[in-house]
C-alpha cells in the first residue's frame, strides 16, 4: 500500500514503520492526529472524554524512553466507553453512569498500554452497547449514522483521528460500525480476550473487538491483546494468504438486503473467482430458517435473556433508560427459561451442522450490514447480518474497498473458524488486495 | 428437617419460615449470627472485611419495611472478596489491591440486595482466587485447611456465622471448601450467571458459586440470581426428586484418593441403590486418560494459558505475588498456543462423548476432593477432583452427610447436566436425605 501524504492516514503498521525508519517521529504522528480531530470532531462527534494536545504529549514525553522502545511507540488509542479506564471516566452511554471513574483498566487497555499505546480518549458508545444512539455522526456522510453501538471507536479510525480502536460486539456493534463507517473491523473468536473490565451485556454473546485500517494492524494488536507477541518487534503478523475455499452467504438469508449489497457480494465472489479461489455457495439446508437463518432469532432471544440480568441493577431506575432498552429489559423478563434454553440449544446445533458440512473452508464472504449506513435519525441500524456469526462465537472481519458509486462504504465481511483468528485475518489481508467493488 | 435449637444452625428456608411465621424475626437471626461470629471469628477469620453487628442493625432499620415484606427478609450474606461492593473494599487476596472500592456492585449482589439479603461482610479469598491461602481455618478442625479459593465463604456458611455465602470456581474453589467445611456448594452451569463485577480468572473456565446449608436454599438463592423467582415467595424451589439413574466416576480416574474417600463413595452408591436408584459406572474409555481423565491436565493448561492474560496488570508487579502465582503465570506465557488449542478441543471432544454415552443419566456421582481437609500448613489441598467438570462446565453440588469417624467432612459431588441445574439441586436434596456415612 502506498503511504499517504497526511501521517494521519497512515495505517499503524506504517506509523510504526516510519517511526523506526527514522522518516518521521511519534510526535509528528501525535500531532497530525490532533489537527484531524480539531478539525473533524465537532462534526463528527466520536469522543466522550479526550486529552487534549497537550495533556497527550505531556504524558508521551513524561516517559519518552519508554515509549520509542515499545512496540507501540507512544501511538494513540480509542477506547469504547463501555472498557474501564482507571484514568479517565467510564460512563457506559448512560446518564445513569455519568462521571464513573472506576478503580482498575480493562485488561485489554492494560496490554495495550503495556505495549507503548497511549490513550487519547473514551470513545462514544450506544447506552450500554444496545440501540440508543450517541451523538457521533458518519465521517463518511455526516447526514448518515456510524452505526452502533461501537460508534465512536469506528467513526475515530474511520475519521483518522486515531489508527486504532477498542470495541465490543454483543450483536453487530463492531461489524456495522466497522462497515459503515469505512474501518476494518474485527471480533475475536468468543472466548479468545480477557474481557476483565469490559462491561458485560450478554455473558454467551460478549466478544472484544478491535478497529483499524489495515488487517495486519489488527493481526498486530491481536499480538499485543495475546500476549503472544515479540515486546519489541511486528513479527507476529502473518503474510497475507490466498485462502483455497470461501463459502458465499447470501445476506438474504438473515434478512432483508438493499439490491446494492446483493450486487457488491456478487462482484466481490466474481473477482475472488478469478484471482483463483474455489468459490462454494453455502447450503440452503445449513443456512436456512433451521439453521443459521434461524439463529438471527435466537440470538435476539440469548441477548434479551442475558441482558436484564446482567442490567439487574440499572433495570431498577427505568426512568434514567431509554425505551428501547426498557423493551429489551422487559422482554428477557417475560421470557421463558425454556426459550431461552431452546436458542441455546439451536446454535450448538447449526455450530456442528456447519462444523459437519464444511470441514475444509477458510472464511465465509458475506454482508456486514443491510446496506450503506441509514440516515442518523433512522438510528443506527439492523444488526441482522451479523446476530448468527455472534451467536455462532465465530471471528469476523470487514473488507476494505467496497463502495457504492458515491464512495460511501458498503460493507461485507468475512467470517472465520473458531480460534482460527491468525487464518482469517491473513486471508482477509489477501482478500483485500484482491477485491474492489464500486456498485 | 428438625430446627436446631440456636438459630445461627437454621438453613436459611427454615429462617425465613421462622420469620414468615412470627416464631421469631429478623433480629433475632442477626443476632444470633453475630454471636456466633463474636465466638468463633477469632479461630476461624473467614472474614476479610466485615460490619459490625451495630452497623448490621442500622442498616436492617432504616430499611426495616423494605426487607420485612423482601424474600430475604434483610438476612445476611458473604461475599467472596473477589467479587466487587460498592461499599466494602475489594482486594482480591492481593497485597496488590490493598484498599481497593469497586465502583459497582457485582451483579449477583445487585441481585440478592434486591431480594433483600445485606451483606455482612467480603470473605477470605485466596491470592486471585488461586493457591496462595488466606488466613482461614477449617470450622470443623481449626488445624486444617478450609479449602481454597473460596476459603471463607465456605468457613463462614459451615461454621453458622451466615447462611449464605457467594464464591466462584475456576478450578475447585467452590466444591473443595464446601467439602472440606462441610457446606452445601454449588456451581452453576457455565455462562448461567452473570459474572458482571465478579474479577475474572480465565474466561473458559469461571462459574459462580454459592454456598448454603441445604439444597433448598440454593435453589431459592438461584431464582434470585436469574430473576425467575417470585418476588416474595420461595415458591421457585422444587421439591426434591428422586433420580433414575446415578453415574458413579471412582475418583482415582482424576486422580490419588484416600481409602476413606473411596469407601465413602461406594457405600454412598450402595445407599442409592438400595433406594430403588439405578447405578451405572462411567465407562472407563469415557472417563480415562483419553477422555475425562485427561482433562484433568487439560484444565490445567487452559487456566494457565488465560490467567497470565487475565492477570496481565499485576503480573507486572511480581515482587507483590506469591511464588506460586508466578509459576503459573510463566508457565501460562511459556506455552505454545497449539497446546491450549489442543486442550480446549480435547474440552469438547470429551463433552460430546459424555453426551453420546450418557444421555439418560440424572447426575454423576463422585468424590469433590481426594480425602478429608489438609492440615493448614499443607496448603489448600488438590483441585483434581472438581477439574474436569470445571473444564465441562457443568453445574455440581456438594453432598450433605459423608463424615469420617471424627466427624470431619468428606465431601461428595454429584454432578448435572449442562443447564440442568434445577434438576442436579433437586435430586441432590433428595440424595441428602437417603444418603449417610460415616467411615
Amino acid at each position: 500500500m502506498q503511504a499517504p501524504e497526511n501521517l494521519a492516514h497512515y495505517s499503524l503498521m506504517q506509523m510504526l514503520e516510519g517511526i523506526e525508519s527514522g522518516a518521521f517521529c511519534t510526535e509528528d504522528v501525535i500531532h497530525a492526529c490532533f489537527d484531524q480531530i480539531e478539525q473533524r470532531e465537532p462534526e463528527v462527534q466520536a469522543w466522550q472524554y479526550r486529552l487534549q494536545r497537550e495533556e497527550y504529549l505531556a504524558q508521551y514525553r513524561s516517559r519518552q524512553a519508554f515509549y520509542d522502545q515499545s512496540l507501540l511507540k507512544g501511538l494513540p488509542l480509542g477506547v469504547k466507553d463501555i472498557i474501564d479506564t482507571a484514568d479517565m471516566p467510564t460512563e457506559l452511554g448512560s446518564p445513569i453512569h455519568k462521571g464513573r471513574q472506576p478503580v482498575d483498566d480493562a485488561t485489554c487497555v492494560v496490554l495495550l498500554k503495556q505495549a507503548g499505546a497511549i490513550v487519547l480518549g473514551k470513545t462514544v458508545t450506544t447506552e450500554f452497547a444496545y440501540f440508543k444512539p450517541g451523538a457521533t455522526r458518519n465521517p463518511a456522510d455526516i447526514s448518515r449514522t456510524p452505526g452502533g453501538s461501537s460508534s465512536g471507536s469506528a467513526a475515530a479510525v474511520a475519521d483518522f483521528m486515531v489508527p486504532m480502536a477498542l470495541g465490543s460486539q454483543t450483536a453487530a456493534s463492531v461489524i456495522r460500525p466497522a462497515a459503515y463507517c469505512g474501518a476494518v473491523g474485527y471480533v475475536g473468536s468468543r472466548g479468545e480476550y480477557s474481557l476483565r473490565g469490559g462491561q458485560p451485556l450478554a455473558q454467551s454473546l460478549d466478544s472484544l473487538g478491535v478497529f483499524a485500517r489495515q488487517a495486519d494492524d489488527i493481526a498486530l494488536l491481536r499480538a499485543v491483546l495475546l500476549r503472544t507477541g515479540s515486546e519489541h518487534q511486528t513479527a507476529a503478523v502473518e503474510a497475507p494468504r490466498k485462502p483455497a475455499k470461501i463459502l458465499m452467504c447470501p445476506g438474504s438469508w438473515l434478512g432483508p438486503v438493499s439490491v446494492e449489497m446483493a450486487t457488491a457480494l456478487e462482484e466481490a465472489t466474481e473477482q475472488l473467482l478469478k484471482a483463483g479461489v474455489t468459490i462454494a455457495m453455502l447450503d440452503q439446508d445449513v443456512a436456512g430458517d433451521q439453521g443459521l437463518g434461524g439463529l438471527v432469532e435466537h440470538h435476539a432471544t440469548i441477548m434479551a435473556w442475558e441482558v436484564c440480568r446482567n442490567l439487574a441493577a440499572e433495570a431498577a431506575q427505568p426512568e434514567l433508560l431509554s425505551p428501547q432498552m426498557q423493551d429489551l429489559i422487559n422482554k428477557g423478563l417475560a421470557m421463558s427459561r425454556e426459550d431461552y434454553l431452546a436458542a441455546l440449544a439451536a446454535v450448538d446445533q447449526a455450530r456442528l451442522q456447519l462444523h459437519k458440512h464444511y470441514p475444509d473452508v477458510d472464511a465465509i464472504i458475506t454482508p456486514a450490514a443491510p446496506d450503506i449506513a441509514p440516515l442518523a435519525e433512522e438510528g443506527t441500524g439492523s444488526p441482522h447480518m451479523s446476530r448468527a456469526w455472534q451467536a455462532l462465537g465465530l471471528p469476523t472481519v470487514t473488507l476494505t474497498g467496497v463502495k457504492n458509486r458515491q464512495g460511501i462504504p458498503l460493507g461485507l465481511q468475512l467470517v472465520g473458524r473458531s480460534r482460527g483468528d491468525d487464518a482469517l485475518l491473513a486471508t482477509a489481508a489477501w482478500v483485500n488486495r484482491v477485491v474492489e467493488v464500486s456498485v
